[in-house]
This record gives structure tokens, sequence and C-alpha cells, in this order.
């Protein structure tokens, strides 16, 4: 399993991710599942990778290929054509817009489900990589995106600041109430990202540490802070130790369930036999 | 989708559901989903039911229905053969131990998937019903089980005090923190379990009131407590407020992230490229 977040807010974009992979349960192992492309001042670009590794890596490493081969043939700007017309950007140091970005990640998913889905089919297995994509290009405003196996996606907008892919319903409850507009801090939702991913792998054993973290401030085209939490940090204990007794102080101090008979709407469930003994 | 918890304490057994049954997004209704078979100073059986409302209530209805024809045909303790043999039980009234309810509650299931089974796969949908299985008989001990659509089932023990069936996930967190051990207050876990219902129902529509929670109190032989919660109910109302503003004031006093170089094991993720301007 995976868990990935990324937070679209007015002051920036959070994106962080776990590392661990496992196939079966008696097979894990860590890798990273955060990939940046930065060129100072002209662009930063991130990708969280969930699905199967060899899918993910495949893609990923086709897209840094072709970036390598001509990182800096064609400056930002010079491409003219549309997204992906004929003469449009081949590269993720092409792309002149992060929906180029966007396009560019999902047609490399596409040519690595065409090379591998049909023998992956033959194991009864589907090919599975999907991508949260966020960052920035010259003049163009922040964008994040969420990408399915399929090659198709979807980008984040005021009503729904962030993303979750893998193993997201342990840490939902959390975003959902601190994440709740673009104008939540960055350190708030980063904050709220990390307690996130504790109840996450409090819950599921397939998602664990280092947890890497990345804060891209608005406008600043280049990577701005970056954490990797690993098992025993510091921060991270002490955040999971107060959180775990902050909340169960929070639910000693709820009342405890009224007399059924004092419960509004109280009355006993319908489906009910009884036989006097 | 559904969501029922039973949890086998010390003290008793708290058992809980929602009501909220839907088609598709569509077609909401309400059903409940608690069922109690209660023969005051001899048995009390709780089924809490999850899957398709067809083959939940065709199982109770022709457990209801047995029951109806021979309620008190023979007595508890007549029965002489093993759990299933040919003379053993046959209702839920005849049952022995909790082992031949769940037995009985697992034929029945099977008889109605081999009756529907077939029509179902037609329309490619698939035969789904389980339930959760609590309470006591006679002299022996409370027991509670969890059925699968199958027909096999688990039952509870000292290191795993609850089940969950239907949407399990949003609300397993607070249940992992309070119900750890047998010894968890009857109090404690019904509160537990109705934040957890808060929880599941804010994060998954399909989740919803009233809720059924029922108490049942070891070697008590009747039904304790019993209450419903309907929308707009004072008490579930308030604990859910209070719980979320507690929860938000927690969150509040966490440390904000370090600065990156002093969190423990801080290091940029291996996966970068990068391309000076």
């Amino acid at each position: 399993m995976t868990y990935c977040v990324g937070a679209l807010l007015s002051g920036g974009i959070i994106f962080a991710s776990d590392s661990r992979t496992n196939a079966g349960v008696d097979n894990f192992a860590t890798f990273c599942k955060m990939t940046v492309f930065e060129r100072a001042g002209d662009r930063v670009i991130v990708l969280l990778s969930s699905g199967s590794l060899a899918g993910t890596q495949a893609v990923v490493s086709l897209l840094r290929q072709r970036g390598e081969a001509q990182p800096e043939a064609r400056p930002s700007g010079a491409v003219e054509r549309g997204a992906r017309g004929g003469d449009g950007p081949r590269t993720l140091w092409e792309a002149r817009t992060m929906l180029d970005v966007a396009m560019l990640v999902t047609d490399a998913t596409r040519e690595i489900e065409q090379r591998d889905g049909k023998y992956l089919e033959k194991s009864a297995l589907a090919f599975n990589a999907s991508f949260i994509i966020g960052g920035q290009i010259g003049s163009e405003p922040m964008r994040l995106f969420r990408t399915f196996a399929e090659g198709n996606f979807i980008e984040a907008g005021a009503d729904t600041p962030f993303f979750q892919t893998g193993e997201a319903k342990y840490g939902k409850p959390i975003l959902d109430r601190v994440v709740t507009s673009p104008d939540t801090s960055l350190a708030e939702a980063a904050k709220s990202v990390l307690v996130s991913f504790d109840s996450t792998m409090r819950s599921n054993l397939s998602v664990g540490m280092p947890i890497d973290v990345l804060c891209y401030r608005k406008d600043a085209l280049e990577v701005g802070q970056r954490w990797r939490f690993a098992p025993g940090d510091a921060y991270f204990t002490a955040l999971s130790a107060q959180w775990s007794q902050g909340v169960r102080r929070v639910f000693a101090e709820l009342p405890d369930l009224p007399a059924p008979s004092a419960a509004a709407g109280s009355s006993a469930p319908p489906n009910s036999s009884m036989v006097s003994g």
C-alpha cells in the first residue's frame, strides 16, 4: 500500500508520501515515492507515486530519461503549439504549463501500461500506477492534479484543496477538519498532514516511514523546505504522543450516554422478537 | 453502505448499527439493521446486518419464521446432539450455545445464497450478507461472532474485543484507542462507538442515522439499555460538537514542524532531478 497527500493552498503546496512498498505481507521494502523536477527560477514539479512499484518507477524513469536527453534543448516558452500538439513539449523541462506536465505524465503512464499490461493480465494482475502532480511553471499559477491508472486526471480547486492516494480513509478525517479551504496556512496544513500519516500508520501496517514532506511556497520557483521523518524522529514521535494523549483527554471529557428514555427520539428498534420465558 | 459495531467486554456487549441503505447514490432509505431475539431469563441474541438488504432481510425473516413456528417446542437444554447434528437445534430459540446460533444464521445465509445467488449473477451482482452476532444463552459465557458472505465466521477474543462491518475505516481509530481490552467499561465503549459513528458519518454519506445502540449486561439474560439516536438528537449533537471542538483544540496545540535541518534523520528525498536555470 501507499499513502500520499498533496494540498494546494493560497500560500503554496504541501506534498507528503510514505515510503513503504510491499508484495504480499511477507515482502516489505522502502522506496521514496516523491520525485522532484526543479529548475530554479523556472519550475518546480513534484510527483507522488502510488500503485505497483514496477509501474510507477517505469513511468518516472521514462520521464527522467527523456528530460536528461535534452534537458535544455528548448527553454520554457519556446514551444508554440497546444498542450500536446505535434510540436508540443516532449519533456517535463519543455512543458509550458502544469497541464502539459499532467499530460506528459499520463502519456508515459499509458505507454508503460501498453508495454506491461497484457503480460500482467496473464498473472491475473492489473497495471496500476497513479500520481499526485503539483508545482508551478513560470508565471502560471500553482496547480495540483491527481491522475488515475487509465491516464485521465482531475485538478484540485478551492472547494477540494487536497488529494490523497492509496490508503486514504484513516487519515482523511483530520484533513477534512483542518484543510477546509485554500486559506489554511502552510504550517497548519503540514502539521495536519503529519497527523494524518500518524493515524494511517497506526491502522495500516503497509504504510510506513520514512515520510517525505515538501513545502513549496507560491511563486518561489524553487523547492522550499523538505523533511524526511524516519522511524524514531524526535518531532514526529512527540507529535504522535501529544496527539494521542490529547485525543484521549478530549474523549474522557465527553458526556456518557444518557439514560435511554432521556435520549430524544429514543425508542426500541422495531426488529425485536420476544418470547416470555 | 452500512456501519455496524459489536464490542465484547468483561461487563457486557455493546451493539450499534446505522440504518441507512442505498441502491446507487440516488436511492436512500432507512431500515433498522439490529435484530433482537430475547427470552428473558434464558437468552438474548442480537444480529447486526450488513450487505444487500434483500439478502440480510431474507436471512432474518427465515430465522424469525422458523422461530415463530415452534418458539417453545423444545426448551433450551433439551437438545442433546452436537451443534448441528441430525437432531441439532433448528431455531434460535432451540440453540444451546451461541456457536449453534452462529451456525444457524450462516446456514440460513447459505440457503438464501443458494436461492438468489445464480439470479444475481445474471445481473453481474453478487450475493452479499454478513452479520455481527452476539449475546448469551443460559449459563454459557457471552460470545460475539462476525460472519462472512460465504457463511464462515470468526469469534471475538480478548486480543480483539470488537468487530466492525461495512464502512469500518473512518471509525476504527477511536475504537483502537479506547476499546483496547475487554476491561474497557461499557460506558466508555458505548461512548467510543458513538464517536466512531460520528467520524464515519462525516466522511461517508451512505452511513446515516438513526443509530441503534444496545447494551447487554453480562449474565442479565435480558436486554439492558437501548437507544435510538435520530437526526437532531440532543445528546449526539452535543457529543459531536464537543468532540470536534476538542480535537481541533488538541490539534492547535501541537507544535509546528521544525526547521528541516533540525528534524532527526532529515534529508532530501533521493528522487530529485535538478537543472540549473
